[in-house]
């Protein structure tokens, strides 16, 4: 194995390399004063650089291919030949890049981001648009680098959601929306009306963050291999399975942000504490895509977090914490007004249920763009057919329309349908845990997640990267992803919430 | 200018690397969960390693030397000079190092730390006596690697004090020993006693944080390029100019390590956030010595920070902190609290007096073990007897002797020195500002710090590392170091605390 040793230590060392340019980052959004950015941005190119310098060097080509004959009929599930198959894929596809493409995307989108910002403040989609034509002209060309068989879209899904379809996905979006739609139309026409006013009030800082970290450690989230930080935007990010952090915001005002936040984010640090050890320091030991990672921070988030059983559980820790703010309300109010679901512009205020309908949006715009059928100057007029479609309403102006989301500051096109993949992953593996496991829905029914962790362990997180998505869930639940599991679990939900027949 | 541009190049690159590897250094203190250490380890061996592969090379010296070909001539003075010969300098270093010396190194410390720990804990000095017999052994082994012509200290105590000689050091140290002895024994025969039970108090924590941060930007440190954290062992770091941190640590019922280990720790800061931008990225953009750091921050902590008017003026602040310890004292009640003087065993708990004769005992007993003229199974003999002739006491116990200090489990022989060098670079170059500019007076005795730090930006910050210690003490103070100042000082302040004639 000698060969293989040898690609093993390269492997290590470039893992720690990226372990420490995330750090970098992870410091500059915690920690950092501003002042510092320029040095920064700096040692995180120096970095980067280095790591693309290694990685695609020949060297490391034929590296590969000498430790992948070595380990010639290794079994397709040992580690040996998923981390061949990985690094295979990885090192062909930064091959492809150009440095030139790589050294003007990053200048475009760092101006462009900054002409997003304007545009956004003030709601001049006008100055926008030349920059968003760059990106699209940008995303075309990494199309055509990377390569596609079927529509140039694959191309940039695939390095989201490995090997997963447009025309996929499109599938299961058509037959989620020609369900959803009734679904939501059903919860307009009807009576009921959730109030969520109590989620509106002062809630103390400091308890917050003490409860963050209690209801943290309820959901199985390990302070001892774990890290909570406050910051502007949340996000999860991990060092190693031993050290894998979250952060949070806190408002004085609003209690959602924080709880719901800290919960979704503990999704995703859970699956990385979660990862085998034997997969240290390879590029295995992370969750496989951006969909699967979405799945267990939706999971956490939504289908434990917004729970009925979850908070008739840990309501009383919850008005322990917050006496003054909950002290006459029941858990019961409290479910209710973490469940009311409404159409709004906003897609990172949107709830569980019409989330999915800002994504389907995003996800036919970006196609429309990318092919050529719809020019940027037409956007906002697109974006307001949809949304009328889809939510029934209309936005007022473009900041709360097309120029909502940074994403479109950068050639990132493929990112945004993941997240409405991860609500319907999440489903799908909640209802098979379920159907495994009868002890995962006692549990959940007493406020606890010990047998539902277990399971997500055994089936999901120690796998890391191995498999890629369409293997996993096949692996996992017998069948490809599919919208049912999430709309059986979502009308049988709101249908209840909203006495529906 | 070609090769030096390319040098610099590559000379960015090392120091973007050499800050990835100092905040994972920083991150471990300050943030990391306990269980990420070993992935940390490897993180931090992987960037030492790759850094030091890169920084070592062949190549290196030869670009080193075509730039200064290409630079011939440029002025002493100039960033482009200094930063040849810095180079240079680090680059014959490092190549005098074997591999295997280092490798070996690393390991017998390590081990030789947990020893340590063990020997203090259980006060058993044999149990530490191997290892640190092969401490000393690894000393000398790296004594002749780095070579030297009078004395085999000289060539470690190079490596925290460019250039300075061992017999310089002994001449100045037994200067200071004929007159702060005589000093020491005068407040002994003195009937004062200084009451410092105020600073034994109940101190609320989050009050002292609050106070640390109003204090430090007195003192003229810039939160806006820098960060204060909380640690076990407080330290300073630097990843740019613009971000130089500081750390401390906060005891509730005790005010002075979290009060002036800020001060402490200030000092290196703000010398680090005084460094020219014209140097960032570079090797020059730091502290010049450990002796001259040290300087900065004992000048912060004791001749600013425990000086009669900064305490006539910031008193009331401290009281507004803490209203029921401190609403019945006094600025003079402070003042005497935080200048009590006496012989203690802990170098660490020692007063500004009596901590130089921690230092020159443990000077004098590494240079007897290094030329083995000592036995280390003597030592604890001979720690004894030159405690009582400079201290006057003798501990009871090796734990509060020679097994107090981590410094030994590490062949870093030659580093103490810089503590007691750094008091009397302090005084030396404190007098020459005072002298030089009335309004540094002038504005301490409103507690402000302005012209002071305007002195020393111009004269010692902004230069970074590009005059050895030796050259920057002549240049700013017209002298080489002496013990002098420091004696006028300390005589003056302490006479008139403990009534001495």
């Amino acid at each position: 194995m000698n060969h293989y040793q040898t690609l093993l230590e390269r492997v290590h060392e470039l893992n720690d390399l990226g372990k420490a340019n995330a750090l970098l980052s992870w410091d500059r959004e915690v920690n950092m004063p501003r002042a510092g950015t320029p040095e920064r941005i700096a040692q995180m190119t120096t970095l980067s650089s280095l790591i693309h310098r290694m990685s695609t060097a020949d060297e490391m080509g034929e590296l590969i291919e000498r430790a992948a004959a070595e380990i010639d009929g290794a079994d397709y599930d040992s580690d040996e030949a998923a981390l061949i198959r990985l690094l295979r894929r990885n090192y062909a596809d930064e091959r492809k890049l150009p440095a030139d493409y790589v050294a003007r995307a990053a200048g475009i989108s760092g101006r462009t981001r900054e002409a997003w910002v304007k545009a956004r403040a003030e709601d001049d989609f006008a100055h926008f648009q030349p920059w968003l034509e760059q990106v699209v002209a940008l995303c075309q060309e990494l199309a055509g680098y990377y390569g596609y068989e079927d529509e140039p879209y694959d191309a940039l899904l695939d390095k989201y959601e490995t090997h997963m379809k447009t025309a996929e996905v499109r599938a299961i979006f058509d037959a989620l929306k020609a369900e959803l739609v009734p679904l939501r139309e059903a919860i307009d026409r009807s009576s009921a009306r959730l109030d969520d006013s109590i989620l509106h009030q002062p809630y103390d800082v400091a308890r917050q963050q003490a409860l963050a970290r209690v209801i943290a450690t309820a959901l199985g989230y390990d302070f001892d291999r774990g890290h909570l930080g406050t910051v502007v935007h949340p996000f999860a990010t991990s060092f190693s399975r031993n050290d894998a952090r979250i952060t949070t915001r806190w408002y004085p005002d609003f209690l959602s942000p924080s709880l719901f936040g800290t919960l979704h984010e503990c999704g995703h640090a859970i699956y990385e504490q979660g990862t085998a050890p034997e997969l240290a320091r390879t590029p295995l030991a992370r969750g496989t895509s951006m969909g699967i990672h979405e799945s267990q921070s939706r999971m956490m988030e939504n289908l434990v977090g917004r729970s009925r059983p979850f908070w008739q559980a840990h309501f009383p820790t919850l008005q322990a914490h917050f006496p003054e703010a909950l002290g006459h309300s029941t858990a019961e109010d409290f479910y209710r007004a973490i469940n009311k679901t409404q159409p709004s512009y906003i897609r990172v205020e949107a709830d569980e249920l019409t989330y999915n309908f800002h994504i389907i949006l995003r996800f036919e715009l970006e196609q429309a763009m990318l092919n050529g059928d719809l020019a940027v100057a037409d956007l906002p007029a697109a974006w307001a057919d949809k949304m009328q479609a889809l939510l029934g309403i209309t936005p007022p102006n473009d900041r709360q329309g097309c120029l909502q989301d940074v994403h479109w500051s950068r050639p990132g096109f493929g990112y945004f349908p993941t997240y409405a993949l991860g609500n319907l992953y999440a489903a799908q593996f909640f209802e098979t845990a379920a159907a495994q496991d009868p002890a995962v829905t006692e549990e959940l029914n007493r406020g606890q997640t010990g047998a539902l962790l277990a399971w997500l362990r055994q089936n999901i997180h120690r796998h890391g990267k191995k498999f890629v998505p369409g293997e996993l869930v096949q692996r996992v639940t017998g069948r490809p992803l599919s919208h049912d599991a999430f709309m059986r679990y979502a009308t049988a939900k709101f249908s209840d919430l909203y006495g529906l027949n």
